[in-house]
């Protein structure tokens, strides 16, 4: 079967987790609004039984499934892309979950107090927010990734292969490099196992390919935004 | 197996929705950190192969579960309180997930620049922040769980038995209530399924006794949080 992936065209956002499975994965898909920005306004507006929410989210013949951890769970069990056994499928969702999390507050840092808003309107609450997340969100979440690694050896569930939610972490790290490169040179020398992963996701033979194609999109103005103001050491 | 749950005394927060799965699905559990709140600092500490991030989690023999919806999607499966078929669990978990970012952005209202800080000390950004999710943000999530349900019936999952979404859209509703109340009689009227929802969830035998018990939390200042300032029409 054929997946089609529909996400908003140029940016990677949350699209991102899921086309990074896929890719890792091998597994055939269209990733259709890329095609085409119509066709998902048209598809969005489809009266369905079980409608997403929001984009992202997956068809798979009859089953359409929105939310990006959900996605990855479905994949993750149907193409062996996390454990098998109940406690590790469960740990990957709860490391996916947590991803998650750091993802909505990095996209909050540059629209702290309205989404449908423009930057330039929420700068001043931006500045606030970004220094909040800096000095504490971002090692929080990125020490607690450490030291899950600590334990689990080089990928987050250990087991010697990685799943899903490195993918997602590798994509974090690249993210946030993107969007905080001074906070970020500040503390990775911190975080060598993290590090680490992300040149193990970054080297996996399934990805080289997709990672320099234009299949693979630059950051530019989604939930990771480069503004020189909300970055420091 | 008598299930361990741990969440912050003294607020409902994301532990409640865990807590709503327990009570109605006649599970039973310790609510641990309600005997003793340095029990819960010292379990944190404790070093774990797979630790959670932050409370609520659930403790189930050698399984430790964190992720508000990872517990509920633990608890589905294993005491059939969500659909058995793939495409049922996958609907309620997305359900659950979009839930949970309603949640999420709920709390940012009256914390929109730190959470580590006071809302007295970013109560301008919280006023903006205010006006965004009582306009924009509220109508557009029960809207889309009005739509669901137009197509659903009574519960969300549809089938004449409510799932674990169901509780958790109850308690939302309370939340909402509690936080937003004159924003809430100006939309209700339009979310006259949800508002059925909510009674059916409030009427159910296996919870009557748990919401008028005293292991029913008031909101207090938890993630629901009423400031009439941040309230409007």
């Amino acid at each position: 079967m054929t997946y089609d992936l529909w996400y908003w065209d140029g940016i990677p956002g949350r699209g991102e987790f899921v086309r990074l499975a896929l890719e890792a994965g091998g597994i055939r898909y269209r990733d259709r609004a890329r095609e085409s920005e119509e066709a998902l306004m048209a598809d969005l507006g489809r009266e369905r039984e079980r409608p997403p929410f929001a984009p992202p989210y997956l068809v798979a013949g009859d089953l359409v499934i929105g939310q990006t951890a959900n996605i990855l769970l479905f994949l993750g069990e149907r193409h062996g892309l996390a454990p098998e056994d109940q406690a590790g499928r469960l740990w990957v969702n709860q490391l996916q979950l947590t991803i998650m999390d750091l993802v909505a507050e990095a996209h909050d840092v540059h629209h702290p107090v309205a989404v449908e808003r423009y930057y330039e309107d929420q700068k001043g609450p931006a500045l606030l927010r970004a220094r909040s997340f800096r000095e504490h969100r971002m090692p929080k979440f990125l020490g607690w990734f450490e030291r899950v690694l600590e334990w689990q050896g080089r990928w987050l569930a250990g087991g010697g292969r990685w799943s899903y939610a490195d993918l997602s972490l590798f994509q974090v790290v690249e993210g946030l490099r993107f969007a905080f490169p001074r906070r970020m040179a500040t503390l990775e020398p911190k975080l060598g196992r993290v590090v680490a992963l992300h040149e193990a996701v970054a080297s996996l033979n399934a990805l080289r390919e997709y990672l320099s194609s234009d299949r693979r999109l630059p950051f530019g103005d989604g939930i990771f935004r480069h503004y020189p103001e909300l970055d420091g050491d």
